[in-house]
């Protein structure tokens, strides 16, 4: 059997599954945005990537400076996802040997920035040659006191709450491709900046995690429907979310026609959002949204309710009948470019 | 200018310079074997490295098993050189989706193995596709009760130390290069083993630096030129390395003459022994390389002393004459295979 047959989701489970429980002081393991550990003082919280040239960014498309930002910005994603804050990073960087010095020193401003304005710095690291392609590896250290928020502890009857908006990156991305598919630069530049510089929503999550009221929480990297999956399976709910109340922006909404797609399709099954997927008790999900938008004058929308796992994850329209989505994205299925 | 050019050291420099002093909390930032970080119990110890198929490992010469085990025993001793337990691990796996499950379950299990071999263990990480060759990403977390012993505390006068044999690793390495060189079987066996199967040597580097008697290690993964090297440059000192002193085993002497080589120039250049290098004063060392050696089972060689920084780093014959040797590794000077 081969991965591709196995599928990214198979494997994550098979790993965790020959890796056993987790041994003593890891409070979480494989299958969350980022493992836990018992400090004396702090739990830690270890998050790592690899990023690919040619397969998770292109030199044509973006400068070294916003690669390194977006790879940072990435990282530090994991960490805000569990309510974290990112403290350390290290970054072993593989360069063909013919690269300008140059371009290295931009791939590490881009990462460094990204990292000082979530307060987070470059400690450590490696560098080593590729033969061919730049390959990005970067591990991001955080701190939480207490318990992370983690994917598990949805219930039946929680709200689904999401921040900021969704499908401006996974927009911005399509009109990078497609040569701005006959929109004006003024309408296409704030959306091709969301896929090229997503915003960490480091503040956010970690206000969410210190209301005490949120009960799990992932970032959206792979897409709401996979990542809303990600969230079902762990914490062994359904899902139901109503198409209507995704926050779309009207950039997205004036793209989508452009690009003749569903504007939700690019909401639903875009990835790199970057924003924060979380869950809490229905009675206490307004008073919450209100509170992190309130405070870090990032919007948050109320856009579904977790139901029991029977009802599995339903998109639904205006008329309440569930759409049909795609599948979350998965790494081996895909073929060329992924972000 | 291209990093051909600047080179590894280079580069290096570059990046330490550009990020300034490291953070509160930073004990120890670029430029030694791991970083290290004050936790509010233990000090913390990073490392990551990045593997590249056809680059650090060939699939050709080496099962996936194997490849694991090297990957891990790489960092983890990189903890070992700063004293440090190794604790948790995170992988980031890049794999082509072609790529056979079986050889990717062979891969962990060459990492959990040599992991809890060594106290570690596996807890996260991220997978992805690559679109033609293995990215192996290994970050290694370990812990360290006080100070890490670090590059920089090496003073005139001190004598030089080394765990176990250097060149073997070279030695297997172009035996499975060069088609055996005529050598039987059983006399290329362990050399290649040496090679492919390298030991961290983290109970060695605990006692080293719980001794407190050590004044700089480092482990040596680039050459003993090289990585005395770093020694000298991080503490501001000379050295001198007497050949005769090496300790070469048998079997490598063997290869060398097999292979038309300069059995000490394998020792002196060859990379990948993953022995301990380490420093102490005069009159404390052959107490300390006795104590190690009766602890572990690990012979302890003391091949030299430390000198003023004026003196250089030299390496002399029976004569006492210094004989020139090659600098160490430069990852953006080679070409093809480094491993």
């Amino acid at each position: 059997m081969t991965l591709k047959e196995l599928g990214e989701c198979g494997l994550i489970e098979r790993l965790r599954r020959r890796l056993g429980p987790p041994p003593a002081r890891v409070l979480v393991g494989i299958g969350d945005d980022a493992a836990a550990v018992a400090g004396s003082g702090a739990t830690l919280l270890l998050t790592t990537d690899t990023l690919l040239e040619g397969v998770h960014f292109r030199t044509t498309t973006a400068t070294s400076r916003q690669i390194g930002a977006k790879a940072m910005a990435a990282n530090l994603s994991d960490i805000a996802a569990m309510g974290g804050e990112p403290r350390w990073v290290l970054v072993a960087l593989a360069v063909p040997a013919g690269l300008e010095v140059a371009d290295v020193d931009e791939l590490y401003a881009g990462m460094e920035e990204m990292a000082a304005r979530h307060g987070a710095a470059l400690i450590g690291g490696d560098t080593s040659a590729s033969p061919d392609r730049i390959v990005l590896a970067l591990t991001v250290v955080g701190e939480v006191e207490g318990p992370p928020l983690t994917r598990r502890g949805a219930r039946p009857g929680d709200a689904i709450l999401v921040t900021g908006e969704l499908g401006a990156a996974a927009a911005g991305l399509a009109l990078l491709e497609g040569d701005g598919a006959g929109l004006a630069p003024q309408e296409r530049a704030p959306l091709e900046q969301a896929h090229r510089a997503p915003t960490p929503r480091v503040r956010e999550g970690r206000l969410i995690r210190q209301s005490g009221v949120a009960t799990a929480m992932i970032d959206l990297s792979d897409g709401l429907a996979g990542d809303l999956g990600h969230i079902a399976t762990e914490s062994g709910v359904g899902a139901r979310v109503r198409l209507g109340a995704l926050p779309v922006g009207a950039a997205t909404r004036r793209a989508a026609a452009a690009l003749g797609q569903d504007p939700w399709r690019l909401a639903v099954t875009g990835g790199e959002d970057y924003e924060l997927l979380f869950t809490a008790p229905a009675a206490e999900a307004d008073g919450l949204a209100a509170r992190v938008a309130r405070e870090t004058g990032t919007p948050v929308s109320r856009i579904g309710e977790i139901r029991p796992a029977a009802d599995g994850v339903a998109f639904v329209g205006d008329d309440g009948r569930a759409v049909p989505v795609g599948a979350g994205f998965d790494h081996f299925a895909a073929r060329g470019e992924t972000s």
